[in-house]
């Protein structure tokens, strides 16, 4: 389900609300900060979509952006 | 599941980790500042407890915290 | 500071680091739920940058995204 | 500033509102699962009651708490 092109690694959720959709983003935030990986994000709602990139080898997709979505997908919403 | 004794209504909920716990906590705070009315609440790693009773009507269990229990409990975790 | 064109009020916010900004994100979504009325924003590590629109209204700029602006400049970082 | 007492090292912090003190234990959650050391904390309102140990220590105090406690010293509220 994530979409890799243009050097992003990208998937959109959607939940049933906004309060679904921050709680969602704060248990990302918790694991970006944990593995030091930051996502490009953006939320209107009930959405979210995340991109991944990896800054420091020259914002291309790399290990790093697979397993942080790995860790993502395993996240219980 | 929600215990009334002593004037508060509680419930102690149990997740696989932390960052579960405190997704969940950070839905209960949108509802909580939502509706305008705030728990009492501990954590530690994957374990919360909420407390509720109405300070406006002298610490007693009213009408608003069995309506925020429900909507606690409808959150999806 | 904040910008009004295109039928969007938006304002880039920046941090120290990504602890601050997305702490300043949680209560700008407490704000957001509160009052109903929901940003399209992003956050990529210590910068956010949110707009605001009235879907209601037909996507344009009212009150209620100026009262959220306000609201939102209230927020102490 | 923070008290320690009894294999606890602990502090009060007090806010403006609710939506300041759930910014500021938003910080705290992101530090405390960085450095996977994860406090026993409390919340009503405006207020936020932080107690630390090490759990595998035998639940006394090391210096795990005492730097966590300098990190949540220096969270910008």
């Amino acid at each position: 389900m994530w979409k890799e092109e243009n050097n992003r690694l990208s998937k959109t959720f959607k939940f049933g609300n906004f309060v679904e959709a921050f709680g969602f983003m704060t248990k990302v935030a918790l694991l970006a900060e944990k593995y030091n990986h930051h996502p490009y994000w953006t939320n209107v709602y009930n959405t979210v979509t995340i991109e991944l990139n990896t800054h420091d080898a020259g914002d291309i997709v790399t290990a790093k952006d697979h397993d942080l979505a790995n860790k993502i997908d395993k996240i219980k919403v």
